[in-house]
């Protein structure tokens, strides 16, 4: 596969990164009815442009027109959350302490705090959303909801649906208004990498493996002026089932397991890489034909593919793994695998049984007993999603699980999928290390923008020189803490 | 000065992780009234033991007994601060999002989302403060507030109060019937590198020199499992003072000024280390008398007395520095220094004039022109705050300098003094780097809790496993997020 990709050169850097440090005090000032403005005339542009976009994300992902078409609904759906969520003002987290003098012990001075944007925000595109999660993805539109200038990193498996992505979103927010330099995109990896070091970037996001990210937050981490490196990396996504849901609806869940971790050819971060089942389940048969009405499909690039079938080789030839289904590559459709083990195998491996297999392949992990089903939680280091199938009569052994996972995992499933990441004000798509290097955010979801914004309080500002957001009068009839009280009303005296 | 400090040795370092690891789970778990009343039979005990404590403290550290105790006081309000808030609820920023079959691209399920705490923290404590920022001080008690674990690590420079108040916080908290590990003390520079390394750490903060928190900032990042770590370090707090308001009261802001920066022998880390004055100021002479009136006094330790001489005597050897005042040391005790320069001299040497000097040191800094006071401003980092002295008349100016500040500060003071810092819901005490490592976060006020709390989402779980600030009847009647809406109300159907 010839590279599309043209490095974007050293002297387009520097300008891209000069307009982007120019653009962050008028962009972070502008009013965020403007930055709302401009995310729908962005989301309306590309669902005008729907048809074109697909269809170059078709020629270079592999993807499907009806996949890719929803995704495209997604990510302009996404943009509308954040420009609604700017308006309804709680992101500002506004909290007004006026002046005390009777406080001990010491008076206290009028104090209004609000967000502003933490400045220019570079962001890496992952490979498998080439639109949710690349040009005016989550990331990029929750950076610019929070009033930051965006430099975004292409992927290289998509770089023409992400250059023309990237010219219809430049034009529709220097339509709307918004300072330039707000938005740029480059290419290349040494690209990214240089810019990631640069002074002038105030953060970073990625989506991505383990090995890529770390590296990144390394650099992130380790320069003169460290910044915040939000990467999204790798997880497991383990699923347990008890005995009673085997019991209430094993065949449902032998098939709905296989469909959730075969979707899109298991390349997504939420795919359930294990499933705990009590020992005697009586499922293999259902799991395995339930495999067989699985196609073989194509893998976004070479090297996800490779990556994959390297993965899944080390744990084809492990000992004390059964081979239930072995899915083999033809013309380069890859068939899903589905593999068998039991708690204490994976215990005594877990260095190499517990690695992400990004792609269609899964393991069963058989129990003997409750003990052992929460052993096997227990053996988890971060993920974004733990899952657990279970029913009433069972509350002993999910509750010992729920407690597990709670401290391992940012989303808890009951009765479900992980596969499927709602985009909402309460979705929580992050969890502790390795599953990101920052558990205490979330990449999806409305409080996303929450990375790109640093507090600042006001003492005893004059009310002209305040934001209008902590004024008084509360024009803009925002949610807003007064005195320890929640409230859209002025502040009164 | 012989050192009083036991450096913790390995078995019981050993020992403290596993009980800290032990405790995170239970102690995550405990209802937050239960860590309200913990937190204020701590505040009782403290308060009950106040002069005892403050004998401590001032054989210690030089501090006077007036000083002390009303950090005695500051520490307790804190501690109750953080309780009351926990009742309050909102630090769980609950959101609830119910289930929505119609959504589009695809339903949404039942998504709820809440906090837990990070897991075991290590707290560097403070030299400066022996109560609000040490043992129980404002780090340690909102991390208890987010149900984690703390291990402090003692400053050297205050062992015997540390211990002694440990000792009155263990067993409170015993009393209080926290998770045994919830809370240990521990002593030794190795000591705390050591236990920053260990695995079972979840998060670190850290109070001190910019040097030491950034060594101690490489290490929690780049361990194998990288680590959140939260230290406020240096700041230089630039003031900034408008022709008209030296027109209006010069008098009063030379000598208050001389006040803030000379309060507590500069041991301040928001003491205003420069002034910016517009030439013919004609405050020479106030502030020359103002500086005769503050008495000399014995700094905390030998490492800061022997710092602050060196970086004054740096400055006192700078070309383009006029000495007003050159204060010297007599029985160990350092009389304040007044120095003088221009704008221009300052940014030809950023890197050592803008060096802060912590102890009671200041430079004034002429302006000729609004251009050139914002030139100054713009020439400055990260801080922690930013001051600016003004009257309506210089609307242009003024609104210049908060703009320019605006990206550099954590907080904004008009018409003040950034010393003092009010412990509150609206606080912002944090800021760029390299103010601290972490600008998204304040180690002062109601929000510094966050610091230590993960979010969590709970999709489609049962009512009975959700916890209970999560559940439709809001039986703890704090305010959440329900499907938009900030109520509350029960959800209702």
């Amino acid at each position: 596969m010839t590279s599309l990709v043209h490095e974007t050169d050293r002297s387009t850097l520097n300008a891209v990164l000069s307009a982007a440090a120019n653009a962050a005090a008028p962009f972070a000032d502008t009013a965020p009815t403007v930055r709302a403005r401009a995310l729908r005339v962005v989301a309306d542009v590309l669902d005008a442009a729907v048809d074109e976009l697909v269809e170059l994300a078709v020629a270079e992902t592999s993807l499907t027109r009806l996949r890719l078409s929803g995704e495209v609904a997604r990510t302009t759906g996404q943009l509308r959350m954040f420009a609604a969520g700017l308006e309804e003002g709680s992101w500002f987290d506004a909290i007004i302490d006026t002046a005390d003098p009777q406080a001990t012990p010491v008076p206290r001075p009028d104090l209004r705090r609000g967000q502003v944007g933490i400045g220019p925000v570079l962001v890496f595109a992952a490979g498998n959303f080439p639109f949710a999660f690349s040009v005016a993805g989550g990331d990029m539109a929750s950076a610019l909801a929070a009033g930051c200038p965006v430099v975004l990193k292409a992927h290289p498996g998509h770089p023409r649906t992400s250059e023309r992505t990237a010219v219809l979103v430049a034009e529709a927010l220097a339509d709307a208004g918004l300072p330039p330099g707000s938005f740029a995109l480059i290419q290349g990896q040494q690209a990214g990498v240089d810019v990631l070091r640069d002074p002038r970037i105030s953060a970073a996001t990625f989506t991505g493996s383990l090995q890529g990210g770390r590296a990144l937050f390394d650099i992130a981490t380790s320069r003169e002026v460290p910044i915040p490196f939000f990467a999204e990396m790798g997880s497991l996504n383990p699923v347990f089932v008890t005995p009673g849901a085997v019991a209430a609806r094993g065949q449902e869940i032998a098939e709905s397991y296989v469909g959730s971790f075969t979707l899109g050819v298991g390349q997504f971060c939420t795919k359930p890489g294990l499933i705990f089942l009590p020992k005697g389940h009586g499922l293999t048969d259902a799991l395995i034909e339930a495999m067989s009405g699985v196609a073989a499909g194509r893998m976004l690039f070479d090297r996800i593919h490779t990556g994959h079938q390297h993965v899944r080789d080390t744990l084809l030839g492990h000992s004390g793994i059964e081979v239930l289904v072995q899915g083999d590559v033809d013309e380069g459709k890859v068939a899903a695998t589905l593999l068998a083990t039991d708690v204490p195998t994976l215990l005594a491996a877990r260095e190499s049984l517990l690695t992400e297999c990004f792609g269609p392949t899964s393991i069963i992990v058989e129990y003997d007993c409750d003990d052992e089903a929460v052993q096997g939680a227990a053996a988890f280091t971060g993920n974004l999603t733990g899952t657990i199938h279970a029913e009433s009569d069972d509350e002993a052994l999910s509750g010992r699980l729920l407690n597990a996972l709670r401290d391992r995992v940012g989303r808890l499933v009951w009765n479900g999928w992980p596969t499927g990441v709602a985009v909402c004000w309460a979705m929580q798509h992050g969890g502790p290390y390795p599953a990101t290097t920052a558990p205490e955010h979330t990449s999806v979801g409305m409080t996303a923008m929450r990375r790109f914004l640093r507090p600042i309080s006001y003492q005893n500002l004059p009310q002209q020189l305040l934001p209008e957001s902590l004024r008084d009068r509360n024009v803009l009839g925002i949610p807003r803490r007064v005195n320890g009280r929640i409230t859209t009303e002025d502040v009164s005296w």
